[in-house]
């Protein structure tokens, strides 16, 4: 029988045998499916802190064992990706550590690396690396069922190596995001925050802010918010409906960075709202006609569709598709 | 030969004989397109101030007569519609009020409905209804290939009569948006002028901000912004591709309610701000659950898909659709 044989020589290298993934949300959920898509050869290890979380991994069947601890879920593992929310890792670094493999990988996905390190490398004993990682992508659905296999492709991926990392160690990680479609680029981690600042940290903190205002005026109904969201709002409220609790620790631990960008957007927000009260219609022109070119640029980097209004087939009363 | 009878008997009746769009751009384009898909029998004039739209216009074969002139253009039509930024209203209701038919309407498809009368209707001569319009819809597009016939199905359109205006008027434009498949809402303008301030005018304000923001940073360069763009930057450099002409005049046409909105949004935004310096994460917490369920009511009132990341695919490098 050439079965066996044939399977393995059509599947890839997998960087690692054994990996356990803690946390199965949107991105925990989507990295195990994408490595199961991508038919690497890995033992996947899932654990959840959540009893139901766990019950719905068995059920669906996407990992090798579902363990009843992170102690008994890091064990053994060559590589333990961490998809919890960044206040979760100095606690979770602490209790793990005793049982990690001598050799093994710690790595995480969280969206803050200056913080995702200063609360891990503390606990992690002598001979376990540790290579932070950010795959910049994602839905705003959360929980196990949120998670699916292309999630990663044609997205980036930024490894913050801590100073001294292991190379090796590092061309592993490189090798677990670029088998799931990842393209990988390496970043020093202060430099990683201030970037994610800009174009995730910030646009969240102003999407959430602005759907807040919008529920809480006293002239203007939420039903004639509703209604009339397609002139623009509706947009926000996607990026306005993430995990509160993600989203929560990410402001908590990219605090200067966060605050050093959004001075930069107030003053440009001052310089607009002062030209619309002088009438300078100039100002106005100049950027909005600035602005358009950087969509392009997005859309030719292959980072966005170029279909008008997102491709987006709205629900309609009649049930008709758009164009 | 019962064709023409036939025809006839399918076809939905008219509010109109004859309909003048003036500007064939996004919506003037859509709303000739989506007229012709309703089969409503009308003949359509079309007049737009650009020679090589008009060109364009007599290719795509939509309209019944492409006039050289916008005087031309208006002459014995019983609807005017102006498709034009609102900047422009005041020069084009001077120009065409001497060939206005008696009792003809005239309509508008501007974003800021108190400027549009004002500027409107002083030169209206007597016996001309004017009955301004707010099809609340739209893409990132412009110009003569951006409309499609579906734009406004399911979408709403804010209807706002000046006061006294005659209601027989009113009833044949809202029988024009409601044969296109928009749901029509009559409001008075001042308050459409706020509604919309919060739904559309504010957030493409905070759009065009943020993406200017973005290229402006000396430590983050601007290929960096482009490449990281999928952590939310990319959502709003939709909105900020759209016309900066028809959006500096949304803002100079709309000073007031604006700049009330923007100094809410400013104080909610502050407070925020203070939160993250002071690590108040229960305050950053309560928001961003509160949030969550504004999407959800946007999506159940058929304003907005429910797919995850409005069911976008990604052009990656290799080509593959996403889920």
């Amino acid at each position: 029988m050439s079965v066996p044989d044939s399977v393995s020589a059509s599947s890839p290298a997998s960087p690692f045998q054994r990996l356990t993934v803690v946390g199965f949300g949107l991105i925990g959920g989507s990295l195990v499916r994408a490595i199961r898509a991508a038919q690497l050869p890995v033992e996947i290890v899932v654990y959840d802190a959540s009893p139901s979380v766990r019950a719905r991994v068995r059920e669906l069947g996407l990992a090798d064992t579902v363990a009843e601890t992170l102690e008994a879920a890091v064990e053994g593992s060559d590589c333990v990706v961490l998809c919890t929310p960044v206040g979760t890792f100095g606690l979770i670094a602490e209790v793990m550590a005793p049982h990690l493999k001598p050799g093994a990988i710690v790595s995480d996905v969280g969206s803050t690396k200056a913080f995702a390190i200063d609360a891990i490398a503390p606990h992690l004993p002598e001979g376990v690396h540790l290579v932070p990682a950010h795959p910049v992508a994602g839905t705003e659905n959360s929980g196990p069922d949120a998670g699916f296999a292309t999630l990663f492709k044609g997205r980036w991926c930024i490894v913050t190596p801590p100073e001294g990392a292991d190379e090796a160690a590092v061309e592993r990680v490189r090798a677990l995001w670029t088998a799931v479609g990842s393209n990988v680029e390496l970043m020093d981690p202060p430099h990683h925050d201030r970037v994610l600042a800009v174009t995730s940290h910030i646009p969240h903190l102003i999407a959430y802010t602005i759907v807040g205002t919008a529920s809480d005026l006293e002239q203007v109904t939420e039903s004639e918010v509703i209604k009339f969201s397609a002139g623009g709002f509706r947009d926000f409220t996607r990026i306005a409906a993430s995990d509160p609790t993600m989203w929560r620790d990410v402001f908590l631990s990219n605090r200067e960075a966060v605050l050093e960008i959004l001075q930069r957007f107030n003053e440009d927000l001052t310089a607009l709202q002062r030209a619309i009260r002088w009438g300078d219609g100039d100002t106005l022109f100049n950027l909005f006609s600035r602005t358009r070119h950087i969509r392009r640029t997005i859309i030719d980097a292959g980072q966005d569709t170029a279909r008008p209004d997102f491709g987006r087939e709205t629900a309609t009363p009649s049930g008709a598709a758009e164009e």
